[in-house]
């Protein structure tokens, strides 16, 4: 099988590299050499010694090159990536990507235009890295209704979580340094405001429950606002906050949401640390299982980039295509499961209230909760916590839908004693 | 695709009731309905409402019937199953199965049956129950170089661990209780032994490495000889024990080895409590990836049945078969790799010494330790832990070859002030 990478940076080079380290025993596992016949890129990489394979800075020349049977698209972005995957597509090449802004805001145009030239579009690697998470729910779990999937699928997000909890660090400090490290980009919104999370988990969305992609109507909220008070605040409940993308079969339709999320330390996801990703699957037969390992880096991406050259090339030495439908369904037998608002979800809460050291403020907020049938899980506020004649209250409340929350949060808020913003913070305990 | 279930225990009724409540959702992402025409069983089984399925207490009956394409061998062992599938293959049926027993010990003959008939033999639910583990290493992981898989692939065991550390219990009090409450069979050897864990590490060794199946070298010891105060050391160490299986590349071929082993806690692994399984892998692309789930359990194992059944169905939809060789590499393609014996391993290791209380035992240890030239890297004496005189000396060895351990322990325990048996766990660090 003849194979041209578009893109030499961090995923094409490490795409490149591993193909050749490795390239007898991926033969031996594709059931025949899987061949570099073209690299197309702006720039050469010096990590990449390409020998004879023809080079072009001609982006769009694999698309049409007679001798290519596939074409990987590493560049990124839904600029003119988007136009190299729709030409090889069109010129009835196979294409394999890691783009998951592409797959997730344009996958309803692509997946069809694949189909249509009896071509794939494979994008494992446009989901936690290297971490084969999308064969497994579309594959590895064929048997199941999803109920439900909750990731950590940003590892700069969760690096940054982690380093305030374990060094008790502020948000901005820890960025800063993961700027420095290389984790974080120079314009970190992406990664930490959840917009990159919401990608992956629309894509995640897509294939569990079989319906089309719905960027769009993601909830997405970041971590810049996580204070060091609350993470230490969780821990002392016994749970620990991570940037979760959770999306679950609810009544009446399916929950779509990035939010920094306190879940049970027990839980073996909010356990997991550092830059690793992990995504957890509640399934109807098999209950809840967890994928785990490196969600970005040149080689670990490239691995699931292989992958599905592998699963390509195993189809196409039968002179077959992939058997496995681009969003787990049957085109003609997707779901059609919206995306229900975020004020109509139903979780837990944990709330941080900021009040005058007055007698009865804490009876007051009780009252509020208890006239919209909240339950409270627990309350506690250290007078040892008082700043400036201020103590913090903690709250966690048991489920409760969010618009409901929504009003309980004005009223307290219109508390004579309560100062400025009450913090809220979903809770999920998926037990 | 008619399929037929022989065997309607724990799994043939889990894959029986799973195919029928999830079966549109199924036919949805197989392309197409998956019919069960006929089951062959012993007994009926009550949780099971066969409606108009044909049942037959004939168990060879599916492996000739014309309407069947695939036959689920769910009988379990070495005997009869073995018939059922041979039958099945030569008869040109896809089999699958979730037999870790017989793929272990006899798939080496089973597989070129297999292809010799044009079908599959897909086996899935043989490892780790409903963890797509066999499919993450053998497509997900096609790219790399495996290093090492770690597993986790016994829950009873597991269970007995985790009760020991959580509650300090013996292990036959606990074991006791596994099987009251019927985690542990009535004859807990194939468990607690690690027979069964050697079976599906064999599995996973050979996927993973591309090698024949070589279930009679792997090295296997159980866990009936861990002693509380041994879990109750590892963890003041920094480690947890758990019964792994354990295979890795190594310069002369592979280990194959099934014992108890002292794991960092801060590895994920370490923190997968109770029933629950996992696997890791090392790979030279990816890095380390786990995969965790639920090993065992009616539907949780049917659902691995069934995600082979959707392969397979998916395959046959384009008139092709599966395009995944049995052992991940084509099969003239299988590597060589020899199983070394388990004085060739090396790793580091956790002793404990009896011994009695007198000045010098521990510098004539540490003196055994330095002329084998094995550094330490820690031991204690505690004098409170003291019992007739006699005082446990712990000690944390770096990675050494086990013969050498060998002859090392040899010469502690000859020495006049240490009392009977050296006590030997092996370390694993995975780092």
């Amino acid at each position: 099988m003849r194979i041209a990478i578009v893109g030499l940076g961090t995923v094409g080079s490490g795409t490149f590299n591993v193909l050749k380290r490795n390239q007898s025993d991926i033969a031996a596992r594709a059931g025949g050499p899987i061949q570099v016949v073209q690299v197309a890129s702006r720039r050469l990489n010096p990590t990449c010694e390409l020998g004879d394979v023809e080079f072009t800075t001609d982006i769009m020349a694999p698309c049409s090159n007679p001798d290519v049977d596939v074409v990987v698209e590493l560049l990124g972005g839904t600029g003119i990536a988007a136009d190299v995957v729709r030409s090889a597509l069109s010129h009835g090449k196979h294409v394999i990507t890691a783009n998951k802004a592409l797959i997730a805001e344009q996958g309803n145009e692509l997946f069809p235009l694949a189909a249509a030239n009896g071509v794939n579009l494979a994008f494992e690697a446009s989901v936690a890295g290297g971490i084969p998470v999308i064969k497994a729910i579309r594959e590895g779990l064929a048997a199941n209704r999803i109920l439900a999937v909750a990731g950590i699928i940003n590892g700069t997000g969760n690096f940054i979580l982690t380093e305030m909890r374990e060094k008790g660090r502020a948000f901005a400090d820890v960025l800063a340094e993961a700027q420095a490290l290389g984790y974080a980009e120079a314009d970190p919104t992406f990664d930490v405001e959840g917009i990159d999370a919401a990608h992956k988990l629309t894509i995640l969305a897509s294939v569990a429950f079989g319906v089309p992609l719905q960027f769009r109507a993601a909830y997405t909220e970041g971590i810049s606002r996580i204070d060091p008070q609350d993470v230490r605040q969780a821990e002392a409940f016994g749970y620990r906050i991570k940037h979760l993308g959770i999306t679950r079969r609810c009544e009446n339709g399916i929950e779509l949401r990035v939010h920094p999320t306190l879940i049970p330390e027990k839980q073996l996801i909010a356990k997991v640390d550092g830059v690793m990703n992990a995504v957890m699957i509640q399934a109807d037969a098999l209950g809840q299982t967890l994928y785990y390992g490196a969600g970005a880096g040149s080689e670990a991406t490239a691995s699931a980039v292989i992958a599905d050259l592998v699963d390509i090339a195993r189809a196409h030495r039968q002179n077959s295509s992939l058997g496995v439908p681009s969003l787990g369904y049957r085109a003609d037998a997707l779901n059609d499961l919206k995306v229900v608002p975020i004020n109509e979800i139903e979780c837990a809460y944990y709330l941080r209230i900021l009040a005058k050291d007055h007698p009865g403020v804490l009876a007051n907020v009780a009252q509020i909760l208890s006239r919209h049938s909240i339950n409270i899980e627990s309350i506690t506020q250290k007078e040892t916590d008082e700043q400036n004649g201020l103590v913090p209250m903690i709250l966690l409340t048991h489920r409760v839908r969010e618009k409901d929350m929504d009003h309980v949060i004005d009223a307290i808020e219109a508390l004579d004693d309560v100062v400025g913003s009450v913090i809220r913070i979903r809770v999920e305990s998926f037990s």
